[in-house]
């Protein structure tokens, strides 16, 4: 079994140190409880609500400044797998809503950028122009996308079909309102794509208001058979120990086969 | 607002006169509750659990045969759009797990045949090489899948950008165990999909036992904002009012849009 965390932050907006302390300690506690595998929210060093590209750029960061090094040491330190949401200062100049693979022994071995942006992101970023990474670590291929990504099937599907067990999402989910005792909507979504392929999903969201928005804190951790196995509302983490080498088999009967059944030529 | 019904039923394995009664008794009470559209279960004419290929091809009916020329009746006395499954004795001698989507005015527009076969359903019929029919009818735009199609992100992400507003789907789900107080794991995938397609969605399942197969009841109906309108575990029919115009505008926000924010070069 392994290890899943993710931890369900309120970062300050446009505070890169107080966000780099929040996620250090976040990184702390997911090791003091044996993670071997945590995710952080979607821009976790940066918070979200920017009035405009300025700002938004004004609080990103390298992917190889001192923020994702100290994740890096946190991670080689205990061992972790971590999947982290930073506001990303491309080195061609450009803001990315960008999000850190570092492995177990301390590696960055890959930083995804947003590819669906959401609504007035597109005001603040540049969109990814590469596909989710899916990084082979010590606890099996971990992948990764953010929040509305999540809402797209087709990059869903592309990624476990590219082997990926455990997919990772950083979020930030806006509240929006649902039928009493139903949950967040997004986490209907990765509970349905979590079972149709047979891939563990763990989403770190946030909390707090910003700027007049107020956020899900939807976190949640959904095994490959599409259930949940541990959920949050509060400021905080959310643990559950996850088969994923259930991941591997996608052989659902004698004769049904996940993948094997598909029929992409019908799919046009 | 369209009145959607679905009809959860157990027909009898092989008796083809008795499961064309009890289809038509079924329309005939979603006619009595007002029903704009009336979804039955798949292979509602035959039943499911045959034991060989010969037992299901001796129960298979034409689609130019009696009993859907009774659904077609049935539908042009009441206005109601019929969608069913059934058991088809093709012209060309193969057998089809199918089903037929009839108009208000009793024409029958479409025969589906089952894109993806369910295990040993392999052994009893040859799969569908067309894909989903989207037909438009005096509500909108109804398409059809069968089952386990649900179970494939790419078919139900095709019918909804052909512009489908409400997905029928014919189903008989197999009970499997669920963690207490959750909802079939196939419902929860239909709640994922209409919402990531804006897109209604109703699943006619069938109860009773067959050969020691137990089925699931669960038979529901999900708005295309993604939450269920209407759902049951009992035999017999469940109904709601749905705004299938919702499934007509894919704008999520200002800057976001369900569709037009898709980067289909990145779904390799």
């Amino acid at each position: 079994m392994t290890r899943v965390a993710v931890q369900q932050l309120a970062p300050v907006l446009g505070d890169v140190d107080a966000n780099a302390e929040l996620s250090l300690a976040a990184l702390r506690e997911a090791a003091g409880a044996g993670a071997d595998v945590v995710v952080l929210p979607e821009l976790v060093t940066s918070g979200y609500r920017f009035a405009d590209a300025e700002e938004c750029a004004a609080a990103a960061i390298p992917a190889d400044g001192e923020v994702l090094r100290a994740w890096s040491q946190a991670a080689a330190a205990s061992g972790m797998v971590v999947v982290g949401g930073f506001c990303e200062a491309g080195p061609d100049g450009n803001t990315y809503n960008s999000a850190a693979v570092v492995d177990e022994t301390g590696a960055l071995r890959a930083v995804y950028r947003k590819l669906h942006l959401w609504d007035g992101e597109k005001r603040l970023f540049t969109p990814g122009a590469e596909a989710p990474p899916v990084v082979d670590t010590r606890v099996g291929k971990v992948a990764v996308i953010i929040c509305y990504d999540l809402e797209f099937p087709e990059l869903t599907r592309c990624v476990a079909l590219a082997g990926a067990q455990l997919l990772a999402v950083p979020t930030n989910w806006p509240l929006t309102p649902r039928p009493d005792g139903e949950r967040p909507p997004e986490t209907v979504v990765a509970m349905g794509t979590a079972r149709v392929n047979r891939m563990a999903i763990a989403c770190a969201d946030r909390l707090g208001t910003e700027r007049g928005l107020e956020w899900t804190g939807g976190s949640s951790i959904v095994g490959a058979d599409g259930w949940v196995a541990a959920e949050t509302r509060a400021v905080g983490m959310a643990v559950a120990d996850i088969d994923l080498d259930l991941a591997l088999d996608k052989q659902l009967t004698e004769l049904a086969h996940a993948f094997g059944d598909r029929r992409p030529e019908m799919y046009d």
